[in-house]
Parts: structure tokens; sequence; C-alpha cells
């Protein structure tokens, strides 16, 4: 049968090419743009009341709507003025690799069915595992993102560490700082909430080493089985880095594994003058690495790096017999033995394209421009009267504080700063969230956007500082 | 900085168009392609070579070799005589869906940052629950697979029957047909393999009902505590259903969770001809339903959907601190409350585009084209002499073996089906893999690509007996 018609498919080649044109032109004018279109909500009960329709309906028509009242109403987290969560850094090098990708369509589970994805895989893998000093029979996979990045290391973790019967009194220690996703993988991989020790963290946001060794030796003594320790290369609050030389160390001396949460600050390693923060990462066993973060990619592109591939192999590996012909005879190990997917899209190709075409040094770049972004904006916000920081600038993100009263009670404080928040996100210039630091509602921003000028900080800040006056003014002013 | 120049920016534009135009001319002629290009040595040694770059290259030389090195080197799984593994469905519709999603890169973990996604996304898993018969308290979400599917759904499925203390002593049923992929998310989710209970198959390779009764029992006796049996929706092998009404019958009376594998085959319910085969799915927990298998979907498309959504929060739900002003205000819960990734693409927005465009009855008679078309070469292997049926058409899906002499050894018989496969496939015209049923090597066809004609099959099955003709000749002809 017949799908799309030969007038359809002529139809789809001319709205695609005026989409690209459309697209190339947003980008190039993303900073003249709000930081989002929220859908009003006329479209919103529009698209709710739209059914799935039984029979066909016009392309150009489906098009129009997908495009104004789908696409258009998205927030840009790769607006040059996105500084809440992690923006998103996206290229338009890397929506090519997709455009392409996608065509294509290769299956990377296993070698036979994309065999020059896959050899592009490998050589990403091989590349960045190089960067992290990893040794020779190390490994990893391209995967959705950092949350199956975690759990893809901890299941292999738990494996390399524990027999089954063990893992009742295992326990794995985090920081304060580290990313939710370690304890939803650690809930998914079987471990109770009591097995996860929450290290406390010192002045600058980095997991307090003799709280660890505490916490450890007191496990042990209570017959407890200390297994993994997973320090954050960049937490997500503050860009702070645990001391990874020394807790290396500790894990060294009881057998423990270390995985580090790299999924932000990894691409650190790209960076001449950024990648000193991330020293002895070589002594990990495995690193979970986002390039949809830092490395200018748009969702999902994500690895999990390993110290010994093997352990992986231990992990993953299944051979049903309907995928006997699709194996490879070289007995090295198949995509699909190596993490929790069988069938996955080629996830390497647009990061390699990116790379082919830029080159890494300017990749290292990035970084740096990203890290100087957030010092400049620690800069100007320590010379604002009234404002305080809260976490100086660590990889790309800062932390500040509007308090321009002492005796201002701190819930009112919270409250304040909360307000700050809103009414940037609601102006569309910038975005910027709040996060709790030490118990405290504090402004947030993650500079990592490489479009972000020295202007566009300038103007945020400026613009945060108006409001927050505004807002403590007798009578509010809009911002 | 600038990552990208203006030249560079028009240049992506003008690359892009005509990729869109290549792309359009190589879907309309694949049928006169060959399933696949492989790359040859020469290509594979230029690019085992070629090193991640310092400096940038140019555009249209990396353009080149992405496109004539790296993706026109696939094997096309969306080719109309790829016949192996579940071949991709994937229709330009769901690649023009893929172009926009990646343009605007939508971070699809939250509704505040992507509330029309977002509204789209719970639109069509309403509407597969919908088909689903699943009650108003149903939910689910989009992942990258049925890998991931499974993983999420047999998560929620431990947390909701099991106290932590009594998962050593569960135990789960699956076939000896079901996917490979539950018992990799078993394992990930920490039951070991002396859990997993393989209940035999009967003749048609559905779940033997007496023989899963009588572990059942016998684990209770045991003092095992029985927790959930996985059915399978379309097995990957044979296409076989296993009985669900029964099934649910059984596990309704032992407490037990009722997983529904239906990667492949849940997307029989959009045909009115075929989901009657899926009678009483409604009775199941939850179901895996992958989108990039049969609903003409690029990959990552799957769907996992749950009875009852609070299941899925109960498992997967965390409230880290800097995602505070993400959430919203109405109570419901978050897409990343839901399994195990924050951070997504908006895989459903070309789904949403595929069926607007072109309407759920053709996506209901893509279904039932599949399985004529398996019919057809059923019945046309029926005729052929010296060919065996070893599996009829289920599901689009057939599997069948060449015995011409049934004095051969069994072992000369799986040779000389293998030594088919091999040489099909290495012809280019059309890619059909072996599989393993009752120990003997046959031969398998999964016919649901929508574009596959009945010329096809008659194609394909007529050079099928000239090989198997000809390997068993005294001097064996080329094919």
């Amino acid at each position: 049968m017949q799908t799309i018609t030969e007038e359809q498919s002529k139809q789809i080649s001319d709205l695609m090419k005026d989409f690209i044109e459309q697209t190339i032109n947003l980008y190039d004018t993303l900073p003249m743009r709000p930081v989002g279109c929220p859908a009003d909500q006329k479209t919103l009960a529009y698209l709710e009341k739209l059914p799935i329709p039984n029979q066909e309906r016009p392309l150009s028509e489906v098009f129009r709507e997908m495009l104004q009242d789908i696409y258009a109403s998205t927030l840009f987290a790769q607006h040059p003025r996105s500084f809440s969560c992690i923006p998103s850094t996206a290229s338009l090098l890397s929506w090519m690799g997709d455009v392409m990708t996608s065509a294509y369509n290769p299956h990377a589970g296993c070698q036979v069915n994309a065999p020059v994805a896959a050899l592009i895989e490998k050589k990403l893998i091989r590349w960045m595992c190089g960067l992290a000093g990893y040794p020779e029979e190390s490994g990893g996979l391209f995967v959705s993102g950092g949350s199956i990045a975690n759990l893809t290391a901890l299941t292999a973790a738990r494996d390399a560490k524990l027999a089954s019967e063990e893992c009742k009194d295992a326990t794995i220690y985090i920081s304060n700082q580290t990313h939710s996703s370690i304890a939803k993988a650690l809930h998914i991989i079987g471990f109770c909430k009591d097995q996860i020790h929450t290290i406390p963290t010192g002045r600058s946001f980095r997991m307090d080493l003799s709280a660890l060794q505490a916490a450890i030796t007191d496990d042990i003594k209570r017959g407890k089985k200390p297994f993994a320790v997973i320090a954050s290369a960049g937490t997500t609050n503050t860009g702070s880095i645990d001391p990874i030389a020394d807790i290396a160390a500790l894990c060294h001396k009881h057998n423990m594994w270390l995985h580090v949460d790299g999924a932000f600050g990894a691409s650190a390693l790209l960076s001449k003058q950024q990648r000193k923060k991330l020293a002895r990462i070589e002594l990990s066993d495995s690193i979970s690495w986002d390039a949809h973060k830092w490395m200018l990619q748009t969702y999902s592109c994500s690895v999990v790096l390993i110290r010994n591939q093997e352990n992986l192999v231990c992990s993953f590996a299944a051979h049903p017999e309907y995928l006997k012909d699709a194996e490879n005879t070289e007995g090295c190990a198949e995509f699909w033995d190596l993490g929790p997917e069988l069938t996955r899209p080629a996830r390497s190709l647009k990061l390699w394209l990116t790379l082919q075409a830029m080159g890494s040094e300017k990749m290292g770049h990035v970084i740096d421009h990203g890290c100087a972004m957030a010092k400049l904006a620690e800069d100007i916000i320590r010379k604002s009267p009234g404002w305080e920081i809260s976490s100086p600038a660590q990889l790309g993100i800062v932390n500040f504080r509007y308090a321009p009263d002492q005796a201002m009670p701190e819930n009112a404080l919270n409250q304040l700063n909360q307000d700050i928040s809103k009414k940037i996100n609601e102006s569309g210039f910038a975005q910027v969230f709040t996060t709790q630091l030490l118990g405290k509602t504090v402004l947030r921003m993650c500079t990592i956007n490489p479009e972000t000028t020295k202007q566009d900080i300038h103007d945020t800040v400026a613009r945060l500082v108006r409001i927050g006056h505004a807002c403590t003014m007798p009578f509010t002013l809009s911002a």
C-alpha cells in the first residue's frame, strides 16, 4: 500500500525546505526574540479539543499547526539568555546531524545493521575515554541522557562489587548536592533509601572528605558493606566538583567503585584551562557525560564511560536466537551487550559531524567562554549594592541573592528572590530560576551557551537588580 | 563567541535543502535499490584513520563525507524487502517530525519547558490507553524503546507488589519466546536468574497456561512469592500472542502483576481486523508499545502504558530543589516523575504529526497489510516443494524452512537454511535472517513495511527457492 502519494512527497520536500530556511533564520535572530513564547490559552484549548483524526488531513494545514501552535510555543532552552536548569547549547550542526540520522534511521544496536555508525561511535568513545585518561580496556556507550548513563554505570558497579546476597547490606555514598537521578537509579536497581548515605558538603559545596571517611568506617563497624561513592564533576546547583583524587584514594583503600557523575561537568575535559579541575578523574571506575549539555548537541546525546568495558558486558550481555545472524564474528561486544537498550538510534553521528566541522579546540573554547560568563556575572553582582554571592562561579554556574536589608526575615528574603525570578521569566528577556542553598532560596545562572555575550550578562544582571529594587519599593513597579 | 559564522549558516541552509531533495528521492527509489550498501573496506579504513580534528574543516567536505561514507553505507531497515529482526517502518512524515522537533529541541521533562509538547504527549497517551481499554486513572510515558518501556513497567510492578524484604523470594514468569529485554530489565532491577521461571510454549508458541499454573502453585508451596507474569503480544520470533485473558485471570487470582510486552504487537490495536487477537489486554497492569516498530516512526519512539499512573509516580518521583520553579502548580505529575529519565526529547510530536496527516484508519490498514503480506508468503511457501512452514503467519511474521530431503541430518538442514539466508542477504535484493525454533534453524520474514508489495513477497520467496535449489545442487551455483 502507498502511505504517501507522489504529490505528498513533493509537498513534504517543499515544506521542509521552507522549514530549513525558517529555522536558520530563527537561530540567527534568537537573541532578539523572547526566551520563550508560551502557548496562549486559546491555542492550548484548540489543541486540547483537536482529535486524532480517522481520515487524513491536508499536510500543509498539519504542518502550519505543528509549526505555529506546537513548536513555536516552546521555551528556547538554547536561547543565549536561557540561564535556568542546564540550558541547551544545541547547535545548527547537531541539528544537521539529526536531520541526516533520522532520514537514514540506522539501527545502532549492532554492527551489521550500521557498520559505519558503529565505527564512529567506537571512535568517539575511545576519544572520550582518552580525554578522561582511561586505559585501553575502557569503553562505553551512547545513551539517551545522564539518568540512563548513571543507571548503566551503577548497575555495572553493583554487579562488579556485590554478590547478590550482599546487596541488602551494601551502602552507597552521595553528597547533598548529588543529582536526583542517582537516587532514582539506585532505587531502580534495588537499593533502599536507608542504604544511601548523604554526605554533607563544605562551604564550596564539595563533598566533605572526613565525613565520607567517617561514614564508611562507621558502616564497616556496623557490618555493612560500603561499595560505591558517587562523586559529582559539576553539580547542577552550583557547578561544584567533588575532590575526585581524595575520594578515589578512599575507594581504592576500601575496594569501592567510584562513579563520577560528569553529566554536566565532564565536558571541562575539552578545555586546556579547565580540565585540571577534574584532575585524577582517570582513577574513577565510570563516568557519565552528557554531550547534549555542554557539547552543543540536541537531546538525547549522552555517554557512559567505563574503566573496564568487560563490566558492562557482564551486566548487560544477552544472546537471543533471532539476533544470531546480526552478531559480529570478531568476538567483540555489540552495543546491545553494553547497556539497557537493544534497538537504539545512532546518537553519536551528530556529535561526530559537529566535531569534524568545528574542531575540538573550538569546543574547548566553548567551555572557557561559559566559565568566563559566570565569572563576569559574579563580578557584576559583587559590585551591586544589596546583592550577595551565594556560591561563586564554578564551571559556568553562579548563585546569588538579593538581600538589601539584613533585618528582613529569612522567609521574606526567600520570597523576594522567588519574586525576582518570576518577574524576569515573565518578561521573556531572560530565564533565571531559583534554587535552594543552605536552606535559602537563591538565584542561579548557568551561562554555558556559547552565543551568550558579555552584553547579555550585563543586561540580565542589570534587569535583575532593577526588578529587585522595584520589588522592595513600597509600591511595587512592574519589571 | 560565534560558533557558526554567517557564511556557514548560509551553507548549512543550502546543504540541508539539497539533502531534503536527495532524501525524498532516496525514499521514492528505495524499492529499486539494494537493501543495504555495506561500507567497503577502503571507506572503513579511511574512517578508522580519520582523527577528530583540532581545527575546523570545510563544512561541504564534512557533509559529503557524512553522506557518502557514513549514512549511505547503512542497511536500510525501512527498505520494503528488509524482512529481518523487526524492520523499520519509518515514514517521511516521522522524519519531518524529527527535523522539526530537533530544530526546536524542546525539553520534554516537564510542562513549563514545553507546555504544548506536554499536552500532545498526554493526548497521545490517553488515546493509546483508550485503544488498550484502560480506565481513566491510567497513564504512561514516551521512552526511547521497548527495553526501557519494559524496565519502567517492571520497576513499577516490583514496587507495587513487593516489600523490599520480599524481593529475594519473589518469582516472575516469562515464556521461552519472551523478548530478551525482559530478562535484562529484571536483572537490572535486582532479580536473579533463578527467580525467573521460563514457561514452555505450545505448538503455536503461546505460553502454556497449565504449565504456568503449575509453576505458580509449586512456587507458592516452596514458600516463594509469585508476583508478575510477562505476556507477549507479538513475540519477536513468530509473532505469537500469549493467552492474555487466561493469564490475566491467573494473575487476578494470585494478586500478580500482568505486564504485556506489546513492543511489536500492541499496534494491532489500531486494526479493526486484528485487535480482537489482543482481547482482554485491558486486564493487564502495564503494556510496552513501540511506535518505531509498526507505527511508521523513526527510532526512538516507544510508549509504556500503565493501568494506574500512580504506580509510576510511586516508583519514579523525585523532587530536587533546582527543579522547583519548573514544577507545575496543578499537582499533576511531571514526566520526570513517571520514568527513569529527567531530560527527554519530545518523542511524541512526530507520532502526532504522522497521525494528523495520515489519519488513524490508514495506520490500521498498515497493520492489516503487514499481516496479509505474511499470509501471502506463507501461502506461496506452502506450495513450494521441499519447503515447510515452521510457524504460520502471525501478526506479520512467518517462519519456514527448506527441507528438500527428510533423510538429511538435522545439522545439515540447519546449515542449509543458514546458507540460504546468507546468500540472499549478500545479494542485496532482500534481507531474511534465520532464527531458532524448537531447536531448528529456520528462516524468518517479518513483513510489516507498508510499502512491501505482493510482488516483493513473490520475488523474495522465488529467490529463496532458487537459492535453496542451488545450494543443494552437486555444484553450487551462485544466487
